[in-house]
């Protein structure tokens, strides 16, 4: 490992070494040029600070880890993005890691990154995450965490999320008013409330456009394979909706793919509605009616409310819940 | 913070202090049941290591970073789950930077991941990366670094890569046996190296099969707005080719589109053949004749790669270059 020290930059640039030092932490008091020459000779010189001394001092590090199910899905992609403008903007890293799903690794991602003493942490939980344990110890412990979308109940922490609820009810209450009445709901999880609320939208349209003994909602994940297996029941059961709607965006290709699979048409037969807005709903054919949550918003707002508690800034909100707009983006599959 | 010691948790067990710390250091002397128990009663009180301490003794944290140009390419995201396979596995944690392919971002995610101390760094490099002193300076410091997928060139590191000349000279001359002659190549940043290969593998065939008359090469990224612009300069000219053989499938994918608006068939004008196998070229309509690239394997090997040098076990490869095989995915584009 390097052995440059602060006295050897401040020799070499011929200037005091608490200069250098106020230098490298960013200091008001230093001219913006001092901070270039002291930043691009410690960059040429592998300098490396003593990073110790500076926990010692900070207790924490300037990077901002993100804890979500899976960064491939394009709305957490999406809401990395949101983050890292903000972060990056604000003299910030972003270090991510996926739970794929395993409450286990996100304990095990949770643990890392505090050990590693990351500035603050966003999370969107598992969907195999039914306590809260491992993040009330941190919390209690002082860290600052930030939830989006898939929030937790029983923690008393900022939550960036959407109307599930409402979102849910105005794509349902669409369908009907096309003139859809058997419809299906392929829910997702019911540990993770942003399903709980999906599904309690789509029973409430039904209830209220009288519609309740069409109910019929099949359990199952958030992935592509639920999809498929949720139209599979359905072709099974020989009793074809007249439209499904669907948790999120990869559970409605998944069914599509295997309503496709048995020629059904869609939407002459199954009128199908997804969630999230991933650009592949564009590209299917029929491309499918959707549900835009605001990924990239929901990001930067995230990451604006984590870091405005990292540097004790005061937050302008009436309750800790930041709840954002969502748009039905209507298309050929309904 | 939390104040919990390890003599707390040696005085709530009733064990020694030396065997806390050794249980929690993992030290092959300490029975597993005694470490078990160590670390559940360390998690439940919420201790944190003094990994100042720590960092002082081992000079490194168990987390791997990754740094890739983006996170939302599926190859990229299936590179990341072998790697987490392995590391995991191993007792390593994952953290994920993009650099959104700006060497800027490259750089500060390699120093922050640096300054942190994780354990060794894992990188594909972004498409503005033109330089290596930024990985070359810490190397020389002794950080373990492993390159995949897209390296770079004048660094005596170990790689894992595919063979982009071979792979893009099969997958042209297949183009060339069905008959296409006039083949255009939609190329990426020559300062990549995956695409000098990729573009000279097209030239060879092309020369090989008496067609060097034909060759006709438009550089742009390695994105979907550089196939549509790519596709955009072939319809301006008037003269459309039989076949794009596209650097990547997002290049391919973007070509796709922009043809498909203006009408022309697909394969029957034009014939369009992409690099990945993303399984978005399975579903667009008609699907994408593409080379399968390893993704999955590379994580791994790379993975595998970096913890043996961690580790500092011995690795037996004749160079440090590790070639994967692809394979030509034919669908109905082409």
């Amino acid at each position: 490992m390097s052995q440059i020290t602060i006295k050897d930059i401040a020799s070499k640039l011929e200037i005091s070494i608490s200069t250098v030092s106020r230098a490298l932490n960013n200091h008001p008091d230093i001219h913006d040029n001092t901070k270039k020459n002291v930043s691009d000779l410690a960059n040429k010189l592998g300098y490396r600070p003593n990073i110790l001394a500076k926990n010692l001092q900070s207790k924490q590090s300037n990077q901002i880890g993100v804890i979500v199910p899976e960064i491939r899905h394009d709305f957490f992609a999406n809401v990395i993005s949101g983050i890292e403008d903000v972060a990056y903007h604000k003299g910030y890293t972003v270090i991510v890691s996926q739970s794929n799903e395993d409450v286990k690794r996100e304990e095990i991602n949770l643990n890392s990154m505090y050990l590693n003493r990351v500035a603050g942490i966003l999370v969107s939980i598992s969907q195999t995450t039914t306590k809260s344990d491992h993040f009330k110890r941190l919390i209690d412990n002082g860290v600052k965490m930030v939830f989006f979308d898939r929030d937790i109940e029983n923690l008393d922490v900022y939550k960036v999320i959407i109307d599930d609820f409402e979102s849910s009810y105005n794509a349902v209450k669409y369908l009907i008013e096309k003139g859809y009445k058997k419809i299906v709901h392929l829910a997702g999880p019911p540990n993770l409330s942003i399903c709980t609320k999906r599904k309690l939208g789509y029973e409430k349209a039904m209830t209220d456009y009288n519609l309740s003994s069409e109910i019929m909602v099949i359990e199952g994940g958030m992935h592509e394979m639920d999809g498929i297996a949720g139209a599979e029941k359905l072709l099974e059961s020989g009793n074809l909706p007249e439209a499904i709607f669907a948790v999120n965006d990869p559970v409605a290709i998944g069914a599509f793919k295997r309503l496709k699979e048995d020629n059904i048409k869609i939407p002459g037969q199954v009128g199908i509605i997804g969630f999230s807005n991933n650009p592949i709903t564009e590209i299917v054919d029929p491309p499918l009616t959707t549900v835009e949550q605001p990924a990239y918003e929901m990001g930067k707002s995230a990451a604006e409310l984590l870091i405005n508690q990292i540097e004790g800034k005061e937050i302008n909100l009436v309750t800790k819940i930041l709840k954002l707009e969502t748009k039905l983006i209507v298309r050929k599959s309904t």
